[in-house]
């Protein structure tokens, strides 16, 4: 078992320039109604723990990997605890590795619950990953989004956005 | 919210006495065939860390906790890491607190997945807690049985076991 959900890959510089604006998941995303309230973050996201059984080569259908991070504003202050997990739950002939991620986000001012599914290829590219989010307490509660991140470094801390609008 | 998925409540010691063999969680515990082989694992379960917003007097529904385990043997060694969730479900008109709990159970020799709801009144008395455990790597692969587990102090190491067969 690796020590990374993604990070023993290496990740192309030039992939970086890919933002989570411009791929299918983000052409999916929730358009906040006109008025809406909407609450957004961006955060380091340091692993404190990650443990998975993919095989980073070619990932099989129920790998999965569990992980224990923090996330940390641009002052480097302690903002939230995430856990989440993912299990490989499909792959496509043309080589998509359907990949369903859940995550519970405690946050210093709320909590946030993130759910979907990526393609593995996109995480190991360095990608920005992509899917919804719901506030379940807190300033986020009743408000609704997406959760973001994406590898910079393999084995380093993320980047991570949350955005959730009501 | 409190730092604790269930010890902040006090735990009469006279409720220990209740194991996982008495319960209706371990009446429909699946009979093993003639002939299987089991893996039975007792552990001590420290939490390393634990985030939930139940509040214990009155759950409601939605109301969730996060934590992070390790998995120690009698000899102090550790031997796996556990993630889960937790969230009530449903209450009951007789007062059950119906909770799903899952769990990612990363063991030195291999994984299991464990699922299932639990009467958070059941958590709360230090009884045994009980739910579907089922092999996904390493010796426990193709295996199923039972997760267990009981908080003995709140705030404290809680009793863990394993059994699968297969």
């Amino acid at each position: 078992m690796s020590p990374s959900r993604s990070r023993s890959a290496l990740v192309a510089v030039t992939a970086l320039v890919v933002t989570g604006l411009t791929g299918p998941a983000a052409a999916a995303s929730p358009e906040p109604a006109r008025g809406a309230r909407c609450l957004s973050r961006e955060y380091t996201e340091p692993q404190l723990k990650n443990l998975q059984n993919v095989d980073l080569a070619d990932p099989k259908v129920g790998q999965l990997g569990i992980y224990h991070d923090e996330l940390v504003d641009d002052r480097g202050a302690y903002r939230g605890t995430i856990m989440g997990r993912y299990e490989v739950k499909a792959k496509t002939p043309r080589g998509a590795v359907l990949t369903h991620y859940t995550e519970d986000i405690f946050l210093t001012d709320g909590i946030v619950h993130a759910e979907g599914v990526a393609d593995f290829r996109d995480v190991l590219a360095g990608r920005w990953i992509s899917y919804r989010a719901i506030g379940v307490d807190g300033v986020y509660k009743g408000l609704s989004g997406r959760r973001e991140w994406r590898v910079i470094v393999p084995d380093e801390p993320v980047d991570a956005r949350i955005t959730v609008c009501g």
